[in-house]
């Protein structure tokens, strides 16, 4: 037998799928990498069981395997390789919730939007809460340590992640963790595979905890003739206290949501600023303090209440697909510390003038975590090499601000070239020490954090 | 010359003590391990190089190594051993706040009330309290992963630590994280060195991320004459708000403390609990829930205002050295799932009763996390013996419970005997595949969660 017939004998009928149509769909993920191979067969796994037999196959064959969720990853963690298979966790959507100890035991396909419903009807709340929160999957948020709007105070998804099932690199599964609020009980394996980007094992199960439902919150809107006196006010603000959402979006993604939903955005804006308490104060403290300082930096300011806050909360939250509309985008991620936001600010304006190629500006502002979205264009070559170059000057200037070249996408392929002048070569090898332990023969997910093993090796080290 | 003359060479004047007097003090930590050796050498470092020097050393001599802060642990993680040194951190005890970032770093023998006291001189908040915090240090408790009484709703240290410098196994130092709030760059090594005790590295400075000054809170007082309506009590508050505290004491510790403070506490009640609400809510919801629900299980309940609140919490906080005065105690900090509280109580109680020992429970009860007290006794051989024998049962019944043998202590020495009864073998095996690609040499905190290298080998793998 070949070996994708011994893969499809050990899975399920159905669960092995080699049509070359449906493989079409799975060779990318949301990032569009345009390198991107066509895998030799996709895995629908439906239970652990599936792919630990998946794991233990491409073990047994030296066959790289690539762990996919919902297929809506911005840095290309889920891109298929040269001679592998994909692993997705689409039909793996289980959930239950325990409100007594508000907690939910997930499986990986599940969605974000999902999960957040299910808790809704039982009064509870999961905070994290990326913009693509409809269509991507709890299993990618885990992998990536996904972020959101509501991280600037209720934190990222490893904060929410109590335990974990894993499919190791040889196939055994093993629970961390698990239904404790707090256990110290040996290393942090729950943290450290949080974040891993499928480089490290498959997640298959997922213990969350939840919060009581979301208390109401009240909404700033501020608009600004000048990007550099925005970043001083959001800085100004995040100092202060601790907003619920502390967002910003430039001139050109409020264009572009603007000819969306026509809800009257101010056009003429450099820059608009929109912000949320949520602590139940009748006095208002933190609104008082938002206000005031959007004023003191020349904003147009006013409350947003009720149903007017929730449409430009919306209309911050659809600003990728609206700048999407525009043509390709080359999305990033990059993060700084608050105090150098309106450095990055001015610094992308100034790539985008030297390369000639737009780039939206959108933030998560009140934790410094942003999102240049650089336009490629319509398929002149030479704009779309431009845009690349600014791409990657992004990521540079990041670094150069003493930040990160991703705050909540992950490193996957896309930005694997940039880790290590972030992190340095002494933190390379270390992790490097820390995949080769975990995962000797380098089946999972080569090329993603790491870089991949020579091609045409068996990828045994 | 002598391998502990070229140590003494390699570091400052004064940095490397051999003075046997001086030697005994560091033999043990608060566990008090009567099998703790003494050192060859304490090396009491000012700086990161100090560190560097002591590790590389070791490594060439393949010497183990007990990084010590305090001196406060509970579990044994810096109990000497056999031809080691100890490595304190004790006089690295520099901060610097940003208040702009709400950030601050520090070295990792500033004493946890040091750094509270600094970020409340700014109008800021470092939460996570260990009842220790006047006398341990930040970097014992990123070492451990501390928690304390905070916890409940503002989380465990982990959740504070946004950036790590290690001095690794060989002696190199790295820089993990730093001052950005989200930062998915790369696999989560600051997370996996926070609650590694020594084992993995050596941590030589700390980034936090603080808080806005604390909000005011109110208290609610509740005094029981069952522990198993008191455990009832806590799980409906527990299920139902996030209360800022939520803590249990039982008889023998209400006792113990009445005898210290002669506050008037009621030394009748089987069980009293104290609890907590910070919700600036001015209809005091939070508060109102928590007094029905004591109310409904059968307390005497009140709210003790202002500075009374005060006094009562201070009564929760000496709880334990209260105890102390009546023996020396085995310290637990087993946890369980909220609905098996109940449970735990009353099987510590069973244990207690079958030993013949006495045992104080004391409980951060809103998160599951316990404190049985054993009181060894008065130095009867057979006495000590059951006290040892009941120490071990509380563990062995918090796994049957789904629990964990440490929520906030670490695993120490005294724990690993049943790590593997709890997280099983298969994470024991991943657990050391980390451990031999990070300290190859065995030479970081050995017997420290994991087995130690067979005695008279050279920890060479």
């Amino acid at each position: 037998v070949s070996a994708l017939e011994a893969l499809a004998a050990a899975l399920p009928p159905g669960a092995v799928v080699t049509d070359p149509a449906v493989l079409a769909d799975y060779r990318q993920d949301r990032a569009l990498d345009p390198d991107a191979a066509t895998p030799l067969a996709v895995v629908l796994a439906e239970r652990t069981a599936d792919v630990q037999a998946a794991v233990r196959w491409a073990a047994e064959h030296r066959i790289p395997v690539v762990p996919r969720g919902a297929g809506s990853g911005l840095s290309g963690g889920a891109t298929a390789v040269e001679g592998g298979i994909v692993v997705s966790t689409e039909r793996m959507r289980g959930v239950a919730i325990d409100p007594t100890t508000r907690m939910a035991v997930v499986q990986p396909g599940l969605l974000n939007a999902e999960l957040k419903r299910e808790a809704a009807r039982l009064g509870l709340w999961y905070p994290p809460d990326p913009a693509s929160f409809e269509f991507c999957s709890i299993g990618g948020n885990v992998a990536t340590n996904a972020g959101g709007l509501c991280c600037v105070k209720y934190g990222v998804t490893t904060d929410y992640v109590l335990g974990l099932e894993v499919v190791l690199s040889d196939g055994t599964a093993v629970r961390l963790g698990g239904d404790r609020l707090k256990d110290v009980a040996g290393l942090s394996l729950v943290k450290l595979f949080v974040g891993s980007e499928g480089t490290l094992g498959i997640i298959t199960e997922i213990t969350l905890r939840l919060l009581p439902a979301a208390p109401p919150s009240r909404t700033v809107s501020a608009w600004f003739d000048s990007t550099a006196e925005a970043g001083a006010a959001i800085l100004e603000i995040a100092s202060a206290i601790r907003p619920s959402m502390l967002e910003y979006m430039d001139h050109l993604s409020i264009d572009a949501v603007e000819d969306e939903l026509a809800l009257g955005l101010d056009r003429e804006a450099a820059a608009w600023v929109i912000a949320r308490s949520d602590e139940q104060d009748p006095e208002g403290r933190e609104v008082r303090i938002m206000l005031d300082a959007f004023a003191r930096h020349g904003a147009r300011v006013s409350e947003a209440p009720g149903e007017e806050g929730e449409r430009l909360a919306h209309a911050r939250r659809i600003a990728i697909p609206s700048v999407e509309k525009r043509g390709r985008l080359l999305l990033s991620d990059v993060g700084v510390a608050i105090p150098r936001l309106a450095d990055l600010i001015a610094g992308v304006e100034a790539i985008a003038a030297e390369h000639r190629v737009e780039i939206a500006f959108i933030a998560h502002a009140g934790d410094g975590n942003t999102h240049p979205l650089v336009l490629v264009g319509d398929g002149d070559p030479d704009h779309e090499r431009r845009a690349h170059v600014a791409y990657g000057e992004i990521m540079s200037l990041a670094i150069r601000l003493g930040g990160t070249i991703t705050g909540e996408h992950g490193v996957g392929k896309l930005k694997r070239p940039w880790l290590a002048d972030q992190v340095g070569d002494d933190v390379i090898a270390l992790t490097q020490r820390i995949k080769d332990a975990l995962d000797p023969l380098g089946i999972l997910n080569p090329g993603t954090i790491f870089e991949a093993p020579p091609k045409g090796t068996t990828h045994a080290r």
